[in-house]
């Protein structure tokens, strides 16, 4: 069937609107009208070609929010109807890894998934009788679009597509650290940094697990007024203290961060994140994404002393199971996702969209279908 | 009173076996006879001057057992005649750290502890009218010590001090890591680095609570069969190993060890440590004290793809709850330590112990009184 889609033909190029064929999904899989889909910083780094994974051709985006419209064969869990949000990490719940109830990281299809195919190992996106490459398992940059049913996490129906598609990737990302990796309890002091996207959902997710001080740190002070609307109780802005960023917050956290959460990217802040921490069992929460070949270090003895090393990714969500919970939360008015949500465009201006996101202005662009 | 000690008078030099002075204790202190003590790597570390914050003369020795003999002022949880291991990591079950339930790097006399005097500030110690330092807050290389209440375990009256001061540091530094801070479940695969004092702990450690594979690594083949009796599945001599070391670990352990543990001290072995993991949830614990200045990095990805990196002090233990346990469970045979103590000796003989210690041939040498 004909699919209108934004097309990543090269990197470094603007995507192009194009019609393109979609076939119906094979046993096992969905197809998904798309309703909405958020664009994030990991679709740039794609299209910008420094991802040395990216592919291309390609249908980026991996935040959608949509309607199954048809399933394949041997599909259970969903049916045409049910309103769904596309998962790029999928939950298979029969891998190793699904059944060690330790990690949401399912390889059930982590090959197929990586090579820009679906789990037969073929495409179903073609562009003028040419294969076109899926993206982290979604592209929903595209109107409809094909995925295998462990893909996709079924949501309630009165939850807004323009709303929950960021669920799809951003909020999950940021309120699943909380939840989910650090499991932040009532009356912790965290440190937050990087007032984004991601960095604030950690602070509304820690505000809504019962944070004591929450701490936010970013180089630009617009971002003050919002961080604090979702619950940061205190700014910090490296460039306007005056002694050490290091010892500062841990000052001002009581002897340092039960958690602190790096948002941003950078391995100098990751250091500080975790020398931030309290001795003794302060836990440190990589989120952000490092460039290639980029190291972080740090003395043994921040170790030695109880200070916590670890990971996110995805939030630690598995997703079938938790993003229905996080849409509840939504509905809820537990998390605000309506002032992250900066703009919403039709897909026509998925480009401006990304040159919105560059400038540092948007929080969260959405586009409609 | 006059005890018989081994003095540190400076460092590089031979500790001197004299009779120096010991006052009685102070309220809140007990007089301990040390019937037994350990000699251990850290008491030559600081011996050899190398320790930045070693302190001259000084009382060295940390891993003993005795008999206390005298209580002063207030002190209500043991009286004259309990058996008791010195803690260097007290326990005071007040302070904000043990109160916290996370840690057990109790902190209510870590300043004074460091400058190798006792709470009130001064030393007990003296000789010919000098001060000498305590050190670690146990002073065990003397007949006499006197220790903060907060700093004795009592234990049971029918272990032999020969045997259970190795639990005064070694034993449980090994056997703590696994139980209290890595919580190694029955049927995890676990690689250890490094098969000295430490490490044997470990391995045992890893055997009495059901881990699977017990992968240990160590560059002397001398360690093989000690390490087998104790436990040890698999043994792996990174010289022998032809492809790179950690890809090797992580197809022996099925995909990487769920645990693993460092046990030397060496920055490049941490890492290793940490990447031979399992992807998803392993996790890895420093316990090697590594050089000053020298700093452990990896890539991020390590960490966002759900590695943990942590320390380990003191075996997670807290000192007074955990150590009489520890003591259990030598008297009931579930763990080994007559197999680790390869030479008794006098304490005259103190300075041929650190020869024996260097050599690496001994794994434990207790001196007695």
């Amino acid at each position: 069937m004909d699919v209108k889609a934004a097309v990543a033909f090269e990197a470094g190029k603007p995507l192009s609107l194009e019609t393109v064929q979609l076939e119906g999904p094979q046993a096992g899989e969905v197809m998904v009208e798309i309703k909405a889909t958020g664009v994030c910083h990991t679709d740039a780094y794609t299209l910008s070609g420094r991802d040395p994974e990216g592919l291309f051709p390609a249908i980026l985006g991996h935040e959608g929010a949509g309607v199954v419209v048809e399933v394949g064969a041997d599909v259970k869990s969903v049916k045409p109807g049910d309103h769904v949000i596309p998962l790029y990490t999928p939950e298979c719940r029969n891998c190793k890894f699904c059944l060690s109830q330790k990690t949401n990281l399912c390889q059930a299809i982590r090959s197929t998934q990586g090579k820009g195919l679906m789990p037969d190992g073929t495409s179903r996106f073609s562009f003028n009788g040419s294969m076109i490459h899926h993206y982290m398992g979604t592209s929903t940059f595209a109107n409809y679009t094909v995925l295998p049913e462990i893909a996709v996490a079924k949501i309630r129906e009165d939850a807004p597509f323009e709303k929950v598609c960021y669920i799809g990737c951003g909020v999950t990302t940021g309120v699943g650290a909380v939840v989910n990796t650090a499991k932040v309890e009532p009356g912790a002091n965290v440190v937050v940094f990087g007032l984004g996207g991601i960095g604030l959902n950690v602070i509304q997710a820690c505000r809504m697990v019962g944070a004591n001080k929450i701490v936010g740190v970013d180089i630009n002070p617009k971002k003050q007024p919002l961080a604090e609307k979702l619950g940061m109780t205190h700014f910090v802005n490296p460039k306007e203290v005056e002694s050490d960023l290091v010892p500062y917050l841990v000052e001002l956290t009581d002897g340092g961060a039960d958690y602190s959460f790096e948002c941003i990217g950078n391995v100098k802040v990751m250091r500080q994140a975790l020398e931030c921490c309290h001795k003794g069992w302060g836990e440190s929460i990589i989120i952000g994404v490092a460039g290639g070949g980029e190291e972080i270090s740090t003395r043994p003895f921040q170790l030695v002393t109880g200070r916590v090393w670890k990971g996110s990714a995805f939030g630690g969500a598995r997703g079938r199971t938790d993003v229905p919970q996080i849409v509840d939360w939504y509905m809820d008015g537990k998390i605000n996702i309506d002032d992250l949500i900066t703009n919403v465009m039709p897909i026509e201006q998925v480009n401006e969209a990304f040159d919105l996101m560059h400038d540092g202005e948007a929080i969260r662009t959405v586009l409609t279908f």
